[in-house]
């Protein structure tokens, strides 16, 4: 008790900040980091529960492309925005649903529900390729059901003609303009991510873990407040192509390449900060 | 300790995700699953606690559908929605008193507050037929007065042209599309209310049952931003019930029974959901 | 350990709800009723916490109203309500600061901010009659200052011309549908607020104490959006008191007295319910 | 056990609030202030965590600003707001950004974002004032930065025409009516700050600390919906010069001071409320 207490004051070495806001400070001291992820781990494919995430994480971009495609139709086919959940009813959707839906899947798979968050701990080798790759895939089959079935309940035209929650970059906002909100947007979210995982460590003295799922969802309300007018806001390649695949319309698809490039870099840029700047990784032995 | 660590770093068994979002991961290793609630226990009907919380169950149902019933009138009776909460603000009210009431009563009659609940969970023989089929009754009964309530406060005649907040089935879709979406509605409310208990067993070391319910709330808020179009969102039959009672047109009752059948196949796809993939009840030995 | 993994599964005493959603069920066991607060308690009034007590309700009280009377302000002196925050803005503002304010002055006074939920705890015998009339006075002085000083700000004027913030039975409704709307949305605050500072008895056990005053916020942001057409709701006197009296006019003053008897009925209600119903006190031998 | 419990009891001291909302009440017993931080700390000069803290508020201000202003962008190039996220949205992305981020940088930097609250706590002898002007430097870069990504994506006359999200005070309103809310405002937020971190001290009876970064957001939302129409709402210097330097007219620079000022003046009232009212730390030997 008196030693937890001295690294509460101390945090995260000698000269840390005095007075932490909120949560107490990480302390390097008794702390090992884990062995990274094998590339490919054989014994993997032979358990129920890496399937059973598999299965998890299908489920949960299903039913996250549902609520969130179905609640854009909704201010979509209205005349006036009044009547509706308005845009903010949008954003609440996609953050309210990742807020949802990583409290209730954390536990089994980790909670992804996207490609770029899946790939961002995969650069920091929080999980395997084969479990990276095995994600990907599930998330974005269960993105294309969920989609596919809001356009079962809208019927075709309807569907169609009310933009299908697909992203692409609007009027007045250059292809650039949308790659870089996409990848500070997902920089948003992945660092979010890194953030709530990483305090996880010490998960007793630190109070980050419980609130977590909470952050998560609400990076993912706040980027869709702010990029919204700019690319309706992907930050999720399941989603960017779920959309798409239903939707499939030209300026769809000519855009659909932002919506994995962008949240890749950015993923890969928050995976960069968290590890170099952060957690100072590579100069260990200094820290 | 040490062996606590291990559990969570092990996750749900040995090749688990590394890196779980938010919250630790669940493990089977100490867990034994309690037996399956008697379908009916003759002791509890001597019991006070039983009668106590069905009454919790009537009071929060009571106030669940007062709160609700009357923001959607003030909302319905306003000329230009931008002068009142809005139809988010609708959202917010049913999904927040879910939230304010399950934290009220989760202690005392376990926070159903909603017969698709009680469904779901005495199909994972969570409680017995007795006590299922005592808080169905209560909630109905709780439903009709809040629901009444609201009627008196607003008078006869003005809660009839608004609508008295019943649901139906709107203009554009079909009885089929209403029916998947309180469907696929409830098994979202189910499914969370299933996360959040499940987690509970291990207390200690998960952070799920702190937040819990602050997720079964959003749950239903979430659900109600993409599903106030198409049906008014029922997801709740003592909801829809109580409603159609004091409003009685008959366009109320003739899609009633949608109200009742969805939720209740919502509610049972995600109690299969849960104890067959999640927890993989009958395969336990193999697990 | 063991013992408590026994508490938990049992609940509130042998035949409980098997599977309480979100929060541990609370048990009567080893847990000993505080004996009731005397009515007077002379050392109070030589302690420096007993006027610290005091001071934090004033402040929390004052800036309580400065924000949410600005708030209704800025939404009033606008024509059209879609560049405010609107009414929806309005039932934020309140909610939250109640949250915010419970959050930082629950280990100081307790918290109340509102003489009714004083009245409802000093009825449950949990403060002195001395320390009730203190905090009751200092929330009146706290409420009057904050409407002062936004009087200040928008002028004498433009805030009597938007309607100062005060509580009045609104057009379309009797004055007996105005007690009604303040009688029970009163019950749902104090009922929430007995709820959660109930269960902060056995901390250790239950989760409910940590989420604490979000739900409490939460009820009052949930009241407001429901009564807000019915009397702009009041559920708190020194909130309408202070209103009032910087307002000033006749119909103000007409209906100020609903603002005092609906709260305080309301108060009593959720004691009488939460003592005798949820917490059996009268017959606890017979429990 | 016994004694801690006791602790919650008794309160503060002796005589303190029976039943304290939702929270722990706050014992001076076992606590002992921690000496207050010398002015100059060589040390932390050579230390990789003083930097890495420093470049930590420098990505967190960056942010901030990005998604903030850019949703202030979004709202404003609409003709109707009914199409936007609306006014509501933009408090939602000043205050869930700053909830966000605390969030995620309190384990690092202390999570200040903002040179008011970095002085408010160095008025407590929270942190050296190395540091404190380390933080400041870095806020003020990061917030010029931020806004000038959203200049970037804009374009210069699109982000000019729109304001740039600079403050200034509003027609109808004096400065010092400008400067008198941004005082009130920054003393919520300071005064919110100081309640989240004092509490910290013991974080295992008080579970104050747990939901810190949720009431912080929450109090920079409030004092938002309050005084956009004042001010556009600065408490928080860099913030103001950010958008300031980036949109750079005349009448966002004759406004600047208030931006200054009026959060020093705020943060100073409530660093003095909480260590003379709330610890009473000039006569502890009284106390």
């Amino acid at each position: 008790m008196e030693g937890k207490e001295e690294d509460v004051r101390l945090g995260a070495n000698k000269f840390s900040e005095r007075q932490p806001i909120g949560t107490s400070a990480q302390t390097d001291k008794d702390y090992k980091e884990p062995p990274p992820a094998p590339l490919f781990e054989p014994g993997e494919l032979q358990s129920w529960s890496f399937y059973r995430a598999g299965i998890a994480e299908f489920v949960a971009t299903f039913l996250f492309l549902y609520i969130t495609v179905l609640t854009v139709m909704g201010v979509s086919q209205s005349k006036t925005k009044c009547t509706t959940v308005g845009v903010q009813g949008i954003a609440w959707a996609f953050g309210g649903m990742i807020f949802a839906l990583v409290y209730c899947t954390a536990g089994i798979s980790g909670g992804h529900i996207n490609p770029a968050v899946t790939f961002g701990l995969f650069l920091a080798r929080k999980l395997s390729l084969t479990r990276a790759v095995f994600y990907i895939i599930m998330q974005c089959l269960g993105a294309i059901c969920g989609a596919g079935v809001v356009k079962g309940l809208q019927g075709d035209t309807r569907y169609e003609l009310l933009g299908g929650g697909a992203n692409s970059v609007n009027h007045g906002y250059t292809k650039g303009d949308g790659l870089g909100a996409e990848i500070i947007g997902t920089f948003v979210l992945v660092y979010t991510v890194f953030s709530a995982t990483d305090a996880k460590r010490n998960a007793r003295d630190s109070h980050v873990p419980i609130l977590a799922p909470l952050p998560i969802g609400f990076a993912v309300f706040l980027v869709h407040l702010a990029t919204i007018p700019i690319t309706g806001t992907g930050i999720n390649p399941a989603r960017s192509l779920g959309a798409a695949i239903m939707y499939n319309r030209d300026h769809a698809w000519d855009d659909q390449w932002i919506f994995w490039v962008g949240p890749f870099i950015g993923a890969a840029l928050a995976a960069v900060y968290h590890q170099l700047i952060i957690r100072a990784i590579p100069f260990k032995a200094r820290a």
